[in-house]
């Protein structure tokens, strides 16, 4: 595309590197910026260089956080359960649900042979020197994505921690809550079927 | 949403000020960041800053530039004919369609007295008075959306160079190509009809 000034042409460039993000949807953004206060752009551009420079990850959990310090710790109600997740958004998402206060652990990734993500690019020796040295920890729950790599990633897990006393489980695969089993895969059914619970007759 | 960083959550407040781009995407998008390397990050931000700082508008066609010259005229081949439209985005869609090869003039928004923009916050003046000053300038075309504050606009305009000896044309409104009739609604088709061209059967 042509256009009509370099300024412009220089942030649309540097915006579509965003993901998801096209050149059409780079250069909307960049034109309504022209149209909202000069102070609305300042702001963003120095949040983002903040949030870029200063941000910094638990030495613990590797929860983004402002300081090394675990907030996680403090933050939960039971500290006897480590959920295993792959990366940030995947804890808020799991604390938004209200049915989880433990610790969590942030893998930053999985094991993908493919892309050349091997054990050692994520976060779990780490993990198994934090189940060993803290007695309190009694489960490590596993919430990875149910994909090839997220089942990998289990797997090596759950065979780091054999020797260790925790308890290691995943969490459930099934039909989607309001989900019709007419179309649910053949896969995720047979797994729902396989993995079925005691039915409760209470709330 | 609780987050995990203050930093995190100022940039999701930032860039979620951005149209259609809600927290959820905000935050992928800061995390995303957080993963590339930081002179990305900079580039954006300094890209975005010294845009909304340095702009310039064409003092003639109000196009989006880098000076206040015109480039319009010396990238058009046709300096007889002027085409208006809303916004900046339209210039380049029109020229990309490679059927177009003369001015410009960019009106910045339409008439909406429902928002309250009237005639006088829009660049119409400013057209009438370069129509009036260019004796070069035979045709006016009207490339508004087809939108009662369009239509409103288009009619304003026309209103206002009724007393100039220059032709005022618009784009045509029809069934897009493509599209099927049967899918057409109607008033597009009843325009379709009452504006229809000759046949040709060349190519
Ligand atoms: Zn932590
Ligand atoms: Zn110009």
């Amino acid at each position: 595309m042509e256009y009509p000034s370099k300024l412009v042409e220089q942030a649309v460039e540097e915006i579509s590197k965003l993901p998801g993000i096209g050149k059409k949807t780079a250069l909307r953004l960049a034109l309504h910026m022209l149209k909202q206060p000069q102070a609305q752009t300042t702001n963003l551009s120095e949040a983002l260089t903040n949030l870029r420079q200063n941000i910094k990850y638990c030495g613990t959990c590797h929860i983004i956080a402002d300081t090394e310090e675990c907030t996680c710790k403090t933050l939960s109600r039971d500290t006897s359960v480590i959920c295993v997740v792959e990366d940030t958004p995947d804890v808020l998402a799991i604390r938004n649900t209200g049915q989880y206060n433990g610790l969590f652990h942030v893998l930053g990734g999985r094991i993908s042979p493919m892309d050349g993500i091997g054990p050692d690019n994520v976060k779990i020796d780490s993990l198994v020197d934090r189940v060993k040295s803290d007695a309190a920890v009694k489960e490590v729950v596993l919430a990875l994505s149910s994909t090839m790599e997220g089942d990998t990633t289990a797997f090596y897990i759950a065979k780091m921690l054999r020797d260790t006393p925790v308890k290691v489980s995943t969490i459930a695969r099934g039909i989607p809550v309001g989900g019709e089993l007419e179309y649910t895969d053949e896969i995720t059914l047979a797994r729902s079927i396989s993995t079925r619970t005691l039915f409760s007759t209470e709330n």
